[in-house]
């Protein structure tokens, strides 16, 4: 057996505290998969006294993050504090500069500044792992940056946060308002302290835009995702959706397109039979369409302490294992800037809206559109034409401009008696 | 960037010559990606004349691929010939002797001499690798030998043979029997030269061995797979089985149990809202239930040239990375032999038969039934119950040979005028 290697584990919160548990309950496992033994050295975490469910005791204690980073006996930090900025970043930076390889959970944090963390890493032939910031316990990371390496990534997708799943599917389940399901989320601990990094795609947006920088060779560009919160979703929607064969999911797509790169997380309708249209609760799914693979599809657990602690293991294990790609699947000098797309593909969208109550707003609604460039594939009143009933249009695939520009003119015919709510239906199998 | 790295292929069938046209296409970026150069320096195939949709003129042809095997400009050997035994087993051992890592997508050779084989590679400090051996272009293998590496795996399933898949799915959408739609697919050249490779199993239980021997540190152990091919799968049975909510899969399960290690590979019922219950046509599936991750599913294309080649090329990027992991998720040294089970786990069945026309006959089945330890959770007959209708019961939780004794008793009463279809209901979500 090689040496021993070290690891330092900063936050012991639901995540690191399961790393270490896992640690220590699987250790022969582990370090018989690894020739080799991980030895679990130092912690730091706000409170030492809090019980976490495994003994601190011979594991040496640092109050700050940042002397955790430096210590001589460790060869491995673990970042699981969070957080986009410092203290985070600047531990990981102080442990890169004391020759440590980092693991972290924080997509925030790489969102942000993962480019320049990495470019650190790589020029002091270090690793910065981050298979646990992304869809939990699925190997959403190694996947794309190993087993894919030999293709080119035509399209990338994903269902990348458990919450808004779960609210979505829940909303559907029990026939809830966004609200009253919303508040059960954050009553059972599942919504950050900041409601809109879930509920706003901001969370899920952070995780896309890693994985379009390692599908796609560019340096991540979380800015120009395009974002859509799912607060607006109404039953409502959930049930017209449901009614055309579809469900509504929080989803992000990733993919080169002749204009650039377009990265866009959004309520988009799904065919409900489709595995994403299938995906419940606070499960996560990610789809890779390869040149050569064709679709592969990796589903799991999004989040929670094994899973995610699972994810961890398995960077520290191929550190362990002596094993290194780079960060981005490129070395970071390699990575070209990303160049956003100025307008989205294509799509099919669902339009609801309300038309007044008298004859013939239906054709006026039809003929404007029509005359926009928007052509109807299937519309569905729910009561009489003549009166004020949701209607609902799948368009054909169109520009969303081209569809915003058409609904402004719908609207001054006088016709809708509500702003139209407009969902993009993704074209997927 | 490093050396390159140089490749000899042996076997341009559709997988090598897959290989080599992706080696040829995505140079770029898988040199890119690598940072280092991949070159296919040589190859060996039956005939050198056949159009392959890639220039053989800058690449040496040996007719002989132990002679390629020894060649000394090629860092390493893919084979991609098949078969158990020679001259594909020679010419990787001849590799591993002159001192090349090996990739191949051979499984019925790895079920049959992977242990013996990676003694050698892991003596000589090199590597055999397969990712392609198992479920075509999904990433089975990385993800169970690296990302899941920190989990104990509870239990592993799969749907791993696409021809058998694509048959049941067709019966069904088709309503064709057994016989007629597995003569399509033999035209379609979807079936092996010898089909009981594809519709005994015996393929898919390869594959199973091999999974089982990562999963769980033990010996490939094929031997003990209980094998069971879907010849005998009516479409009566299909159709029984959708009105229960099920479909039918040839499904393979690995679990170590109290009583040892049980793998099998047989046709089962599984829920039609499942993942495994939705998979289609020839799909492939991978369940794997680690004890911190949960269950982490993956599916994709389970063959063909691009998805296969993609596996193959993960292997040799792997290589050119410099990334080592043992052969089957420990050093070959430390894997146990596998204890077979001497009896499966319980499990709910589905028996379908016929009875006599006369009254009272179904009481005395239940009756027998109930006499010999098996209570009915479900029972259903299609017409009234003294026509010779046939019949359907699903079973509570019993032993597979409790069910035997108990189907004897039953038909010792006279009642039955057909041997009983038994098929196993597997217990997933």
């Amino acid at each position: 057996m090689q040496d021993s290697i070290r690891v330092g584990i900063a936050g012991l919160g639901t995540v690191g505290s399961g790393v270490a548990k896992i640690l220590l309950s699987n250790a022969h496992l582990i370090n018989s998969r690894c020739n080799r033994k991980i030895e679990l050295t130092a912690v730091s975490s706000r409170s030492k006294s809090k019980q976490r469910g495994f003994p601190l005791k011979k594991i040496h204690w640092e109050e700050n993050l940042i002397n955790l980073a430096r210590r001589d006996d460790i060869d491995i930090f673990v970042e699981l504090i969070g957080g986009e900025g410092n203290p985070a970043k600047e531990a990981i930076e102080v442990a890169l500069n004391h020759g440590k390889h980092v693991v972290t959970a924080n997509k925030a944090l790489l969102a942000k500044h993962g480019h320049q963390l990495a470019k650190l890493a790589e020029s002091k032939g270090l690793s910065l792992k981050f298979e646990a910031a992304v869809a939990g316990g699925i190997p959403a990371i190694k996947t794309l940056n190993e087993s894919l390496a030999g293709n080119k990534i035509n399209r990338l997708m994903g269902v990348m946060n458990g919450t808004c799943n779960y609210i979505l599917t829940r909303m559907e389940n029990a026939n809830l308002s966004y609200e009253k399901v919303f508040k059960q989320a954050k009553d059972l601990g599942y919504v950050e302290a900041d409601p809109t990094l879930d509920v706003g795609g901001i969370d899920a947006g952070h995780k896309l835009a890693i994985l379009s920088s390692i599908a796609f060779g560019t340096e991540i560009d979380f800015d120009s995702v395009y974002l859509q919160g799912i607060e607006s979703i109404t039953i409502q929607d959930i049930y017209q959706a449901k009614e055309l064969g579809y469900r509504i999911k929080l989803l992000g797509v990733s993919q080169k397109t002749d204009n650039g790169l377009e990265q866009r997380m959004q309520p988009c309708l799904v065919p409900a039979n489709s595995a994403i249209g299938q995906l419940e609760n606070a499960m996560n799914m990610v789809i890779y369409e390869g040149d050569n693979s064709g679709p592969i599809t990796l589903s799991g657990a999004g989040a929670g302490e094994g899973p995610t602690a699972s994810s961890v293991l398995s960077d520290i294990i191929d550190l362990a294992r002596d094993n290194k790609v780079p960060t981005f699947g490129k070395p970071v000098t390699e990575l070209v800037k990303a160049i956003p797309t100025s307008r989205p593909a294509p799509g099919a969208y669902y339009v609801r809206t309300k038309l007044k109550d008298s004859p013939g707003v239906l054709a006026k609604m039809a003929t404007a559109l029509g005359d926009h460039g928007i052509s109807i594939d299937r519309m569905r009143q729910t009561q009489h034409e003549d009166v004020a009933a949701p209607v609902v249009i799948v368009t054909h695939k169109t520009l969303p401009e081209t569809l915003s520009n058409a609904l402004t003119a719908v609207a001054k015919t006088g016709v809708i008696l509500e702003d139209p709510v407009v969902i993009r239906i993704e074209d997927i199998q």
